[in-house]
């Protein structure tokens, strides 16, 4: 048979795999939005089929045949670029999967569910004790996860490169350590600067509907386009969803508007970039997103390098002052600019600013990477991260709730995610440079509403990409330069150093 | 192997194929209720791909194989009842879907997609003829379907028995016809008679927003229990679910209450049947309902038996006249249930009073039986449905839009299913005639708002029952008696007369 009468097999797989996790994500959303209250249980055993069935139709004994008659074709190079990145990924998620024993896999995720029932108590009642031996179990659940799927490679290494492939310990020690120690320089001028800003703007009681009419306002403003999409409630705000149909969620605070208003900018980032996917690689692996660490940059994008900017309230202040009737009559544009760019080390991850985030996220990293290596004990972490966010920030942890037991990742086992984050990060920082000597007034365009030209770049440059190259690749590809911390420092320099000295 | 061992297995794929159909269910919902308006292809394929996969799963030659290990197994016999119907509706389904060559199933799903879009020009425009092409082909493909699932067989007994497992022709005509006449006769009484309801009381503006705060109040007063489901809006009511995630819909018309609330009576009827579901039989075959005419026969009662009777009223609407405001305030009783029971030859079926209701489904079920017998043509229906509509309900009916064309079922190709409806008023007749033998107070405590001896009644009975046997069979079970129409006619000669007469 020829080699594309195979990989035409083989694709139409991945259309099957594909429509499994559409209808996973929409299971998930309904979960998180819809779900009567007595019918978790129900839902959890939905849950599992449809992962047990995914994982079924991907380890699929003849998908492993196929991989192999394509890749070990004679015409295998007749195949384009695109073609064989189908296949490279396709093979990655099979043996990805096919290498964890199904018994392990049903273990794990049975554990998972009780160590997080035993996250929220620990949480509760500020016992990291209590969850020690949850964390013991998931930490050595994900040890073996990293050892079926390659023995030889450093675990970290492996598990790094689950949620941001192609990262190792060592290029992320290269990002982290020198952006860390230019942070906390640029953090320590930032917080002993003699202005500073009013926050008691920010809370400020918005009514839900306001806050709901603004949301509603500044989504289609960025390019979310609610025809292919739907903004609901949910208790932490995400995004889920593919092409035409890409949900977010919010929550509503009637006394810290920014959680809305900046969520709202945040996930529609995230919802931009999967609605904007090439169109004709529709179901092909190369038509989903990159990585986490890409994801979080459009994200982070539109919410802080747009929506924290100067430029974009130029245009937008009045109109905010209009939706919010007489809320902020009395603000003036400066301090308000000053106000959602507040800087200050802080206790929590998700609440911390655009400056002091990426500390939290070092820290988090470093303390996986030190686990992973023996270099402290699990028994150790509570201190250890208090020692941490002592260095790093300048502040005393009160307890463990406020501390290593604020996050549901490690419960979950999901050891390696955290340092994506930061990434993205990086990652906006770095478009961002580029995308200023491509369009050199976009500063001015978004100053005046117009983001056409940044939205374009966007989709050309990143959106339509997809999943062609890993994302250290893509970067190098779209830059010109491997990443780099330099682009953030350069710009947190740029916007903040004005602002506040 | 042992029996018990090949059975545990076919259980094992039932509950796997329950639960792609409860997910099927939950797709479909989201459909209907959250769709984001240009996600509609999409979804689409979602579906298809759904449907696929689970003919692809029951079709499984696995299935064939066990059904075979088990009804040839030399202990076959000592399968309990339950087990033993487990393993003969499983094969029912397998069989169903096994004589169904893939090709023709794709075909028909594709030519029912454009049929009914057909079929919405068609009545938008209304003309017939536009439509009856499409309708054509619907009809051979309704004739095809049954002649691979029995070629020896009446074509529509066949596809009667798949919407009403063990009905046929010559039962419904034995039900249909004595109900016929006497319905005719009843009408003539009712609407000559001299006192008629006042139906502007119907049609008072009763705001969206108090509509649904008597929704929400009224739903758990007949047992629907909203831990376990939601109301939302759709453009047409229904009910979808399982056990502990059974939702309904309705619509809210500003200047018809009605509308809505006796919608939602309806849904939450057929949603308390889900919810009551024997839960030690959760994904068996027989833990799911029994057929279409026992659903509606559950959804009939509360809407009409219970919903639309004095003693309902008696203890609910002084809680509806304080819902509503001062609207009905000066609403007499007597006036109010007199106007929620107005009966009145309209040409509109789902629009239709309880006592037409049934003419307008023995109008369809004649002309679906003497289209299959081959009696009139197809190209004459709209001719037909005009003179059945002057004999039956002695009204004109002025075009096509109002005729033929108003429901969707044969744009759809379901030839079989309209019978369901009226069987399903005369179960619930039939069930509430014997339930009035053991609770001989029911309608005493119904007048103050006692629901449990009913509720019970029902769940013994009814609900927890499933689908351990075919409809008729069940119906002599509870009741003692074969299904017959003598029980509806009686319940309507004794609400009917002492009301108008």
């Amino acid at each position: 048979m020829k080699v594309k009468e195979y990989y035409k097999k083989l694709i139409g797989k991945a259309k099957e795999l594909r429509f499994l996790d559409t209808i996973s994500m929409l299971v998930g959303w309904d979960y998180e939005v819809n779900l009567p209250p007595k019918s978790v249980e129900q839902r959890s055993e939905q849950m599992s089929y449809i992962s047990e069935l995914s994982h079924r139709e991907l380890t699929d004994s003849d998908n492993g045949q196929l991989i192999k008659q394509i890749m070990e074709h004679p015409d295998y190079e007749t195949l384009t670029e695109r073609e064989q990145r189908n296949v490279y990924i396709f093979k990655r998620e099979y043996d990805r999967a096919i290498k964890l024993p199904v018994e392990f896999v049903k273990e794990r995720a049975a554990a998972r569910v009780k160590s997080i029932e035993i996250w929220k108590k620990a949480k509760k009642t500020d016992d990291f004790k209590l969850f020690l031996p949850a964390l013991k179990k998931m930490f050595e659940f994900a040890k073996k996860h990293a050892e079926y799927l390659d023995p030889d490679a450093p675990v970290y290494d492996t598990l790094l490169d689950l949620y941001e492939p192609g990262m190792t310990v060592a290029q992320y020690n290269s990002i982290f350590s020198p952006l860390k120690e230019a942070t906390v320089e640029i953090l320590d001028k930032i917080v002993h600067a003699e202005k500073q800003p009013d926050t008691s703007i920010l809370s400020r009681t918005v009514p839900k509907d306001i806050q709901e009419k603004l949301a509603h306002d500044v989504m289609p403003v960025i390019g979310y386009d609610l025809q292919r999409g739907r903004l609901d409630t949910a208790v932490h705000p995400f995004t889920t969803g593919f092409y035409d149909d890409v949900r977010i969620t919010t929550r509503y605070m009637e006394d810290f508007w920014p959680g809305c208003f900046f969520a709202v900018l945040h996930e529609a980032g995230h919802a931009i970039y999967e609605q904007n996917q090439n169109p004709k690689w529709k179901y092909e692996p190369v038509g989903g997103y990159c990585s986490m660490g890409i994801h979080e940059s459009q994200s982070r994008f539109h919410e802080n390098t747009l929506g924290r900017s100067k430029e974009f309230w130029k245009f937008y202040y009045d109109k905010f002052k209009e939706l919010t009737d007489e809320i902020f009559d009395d603000v003036a544009f400066d301090d308000f600019i000053l106000a959602i760019n507040k800087v200050e080390p802080s206790l929590i991850r998700v609440e911390a600013d655009e400056v002091t985030y990426n500390l939290h996220i070092i820290l988090r990293f470093e303390l996986e990477r030190d686990l992973f290596e023996g270099k402290i004990k699990i028994e150790d972490l509570a201190d250890t991260w208090k020692d941490k966010m002592h260095d790093l920030l300048g502040i005393e942890v009160p307890n463990d709730t406020l501390g290593v037991l604020q996050d549901t990742h490690w419960a979950g086992g999901m050891f390696g995610y955290f340092p994506t984050y930061a990434l993205g990060n990086v990652y906006a920082a770095q478009l961002m440079h580029k995308m200023a000597e491509d369009i050199p007034k976009w500063r001015e365009e978004l100053s005046t509403g117009n983001l056409d030209g940044i939205a374009k770049w966007l989709q050309k440059h990143v959106h339509e990409t997809g999943d062609l190259y890993d994302a250290p690749v893509l970067i190098k590809k779209i830059t010109g330069k491997e990443p780099s911390h330099i682009y953030l420092v350069e710009y947190f320099k740029e916007k903040y150093y004005p602002l506040y000295c």
